[in-house]
């Protein structure tokens, strides 16, 4: 065993590098996230969810040949198998991101022993997810689950079928901005679990089963539910000034705040700023984005000589809420853009594989014996 | 960007600490590994899975009446609810370690919104795992699924359950022997995964979800499937010498050798070996061992000078069929036995949690134009 002395311990993996990269690159200081050489606006604003996903796995703008071959794939591949959609009927009661959890697992039992390639099997999940989740959000609202339809591109597509509604040229402009800006991040908790699981050779249903498990916690893609269910309780604008004190005071993380990398003003967050007031359409809309709006205030005033801004959760939540979705989505809405991100890093580590194993510096007890049991105390 | 002299890429995580941690030790040089302070030899030999499991999760030998509950707690959660044993003979065609991973995301399910304490969902899982690889098991040989015994241990439950023949003393030792000496092993991609996926604080479902996809890779779990394939593949001990010297030559990989951590003989092979020709009945077992004592024979004579030596799974395949288990869920027993670590892990790093984000150093490009589609070639 290293003496203590000779060893340093990286906690949490921070500023760690695991390998190089050439799919997203974060400036955290100066606020700037780029795919493959371009900014993340530029992208969110021009292109389409599917260019993304094709520049992200592939590593160079597609032609148009090549665009609408693969826009045809993806929606041939956006049904359900009548099996998934019996699970999410039987539990339909569950937390999305665990009913997504399973469904992506379910995906993998039925390919089990086939021999689909990797981009096969990346198109089948990047197409049927989406379908999944609004099949599930709408059963949960009540209403009637509906098949997607192939006139519409893929984030109009998902919104249509979340919603019922079909997106008029802005919404379709937010839709496929919304899922770009969440499509990629880099290393970050879920990406690198897909990472880590795939890196066993271990098959791609198996490693976006875990990525999806990752990205449910509060500490990472469940932080715009969180966001929202503060709003909730805050209710009003002229309560956040209070309610952001108290958590200060008491020393709780405040969702939609802070990050591991931006140390300044995330870039994604003025996009999904833009567009949540665009969205607003009523009364109660208004008070929503007002409360968001003065919490930033706030948490700016108080926090950000700390480093702590605004993150990309932080306007994604009201967003999703004027756009339609219920609260208890957000995260499985998140889980639909990044899948591109997730997939690109599998497909670019296999290149390089090594197995990911680090290690725990032993501090318990040696030479321990063993009492049979009688004599313990 | 930092400049790429000024950082280093660490590949594999190899040989970078994590975090602290109390519950396992190996000696790679010397070969030891030990639990809490006790050699992992002592407890195969003298202790029981459940007691290994209490001892893991809870830093202390148990006491008569902690044991007797705990052993209680477990007995009492084995049985598998009805839509559990339906998804089991809905896909029994599957790879059992794809099943697996999604059975425990619908343990999820059904808890979906329940408020469980941690304990009580790691029983549950710890219990319920051995009970429906057993009954996949059982179909996928064509025999009838089998309803846990109360009257039996842990590990000869288990054994039971898969065979439908009850241990004798020797047969429930082996077993208890087997699932103890694969219970842990500190910081593996499968360990790993579970902690990066609970470092978000996703549920402990969803961390064990992620851990099964990891160990089914076949540079992890899924190793003794493959040293199995290899044996039948080879056929007969005079075959041994000119297949190994073939992969040798090719530089394959040969499943049941090399460890990232061990470099000289794994203790736990040992006793897997020690048990693999105690089991040994007849001339077809007598064969398959051999063939697997002859391959020892070679790669030690040709590698073990670059640090190539036996590892665990060398001899658990054969122990396994010896036992009457099916090749196909070798891996599947692992886990069995894993969950164990995995869960000790995931309660240890819960309590200094730090979400986990290593970096990527980006090589891309910058400053990309976005060509409109029509200007692209």
């Amino acid at each position: 065993m290293p003496k203590k002395d000779d060893i340093k311990i990286f906690k949490g993996l921070e500023n760690i590098y695991i390998c190089e990269t050439s799919i997203s690159f974060i400036d955290g200081k100066e606020g700037k996230l780029v795919y493959r050489g371009i900014p993340v606006e530029v992208l969110a604003e021009k292109s389409t969810y599917e260019e993304v996903v094709f520049f992200l796995w592939f590593g160079h703008l597609p032609r148009k040949d090549e665009l609408e071959e693969f826009e045809d794939e993806m929606k041939s591949a956006r049904k359900l198998d009548e099996e998934m959609k019996d699970m999410i009927e039987k539990f339909k009661t569950s937390h999305p991101m665990d009913l997504l959890r399973t469904i992506v697992s379910i995906m993998g039992l039925s390919n089990s022993e086939k021999k689909k390639s990797d981009e096969e099997k990346a198109l089948e999940i990047i197409s049927k997810v989406p379908t999944a989740v609004a099949y599930h959000h709408r059963i949960s609202m009540g209403e009637k689950p509906l098949e997607p339809s192939d006139e519409l591109d893929h984030a109009s597509n998902f919104y249509y079928m979340m919603t019922g509604r079909s997106p008029d040229e802005k919404i379709s402009r937010i839709m496929n901005a919304t899922l770009i800006l969440h499509a990629e991040q880099g290393l970050n908790a879920s990406t690198f679990s897909a990472i880590v699981i795939s890196s066993t050779l271990s098959d791609l249903y198996s490693a976006i089963t875990g990525a999806v498990g990752a990205l449910k916690g509060p500490l990472h893609g469940g932080a715009n539910e969180k966001v929202m269910e503060l709003v909730e309780k805050i209710g009003k604008p002229e309560n956040v000034e209070s309610e952001i004190e108290k958590m200060i005071a008491q020393k709780h993380r405040i969702p939609g705040f802070g990050h591991r990398i931006y140390k300044t003003f995330d870039p994604r967050y003025r996009i999904l700023k833009r567009y949540s007031k665009e969205m607003v359409r009523n009364d109660e809309d208004e008070r929503y984005y007002r409360i968001v709006e003065r919490m930033e205030e706030e948490v700016l005033k108080k926090l950000s000589g700390k480093g702590i801004f605004p993150n990309v959760d932080l306007y994604s939540g009201i967003l999703y809420k004027f756009l339609g979705f219920d609260r208890r989505f957000y995260t499985a809405v998140f889980a639909v853009a990044r899948l591109a991100g997730w997939i690109a890093h599998i497909f670019e580590y296999s290149k390089m594989n090594k197995i990911i194993r680090p290690c725990g510096y032993y501090v318990g007890p040696m030479d321990v014996e063993y009492k049979p049991l009688e004599e313990r105390e």
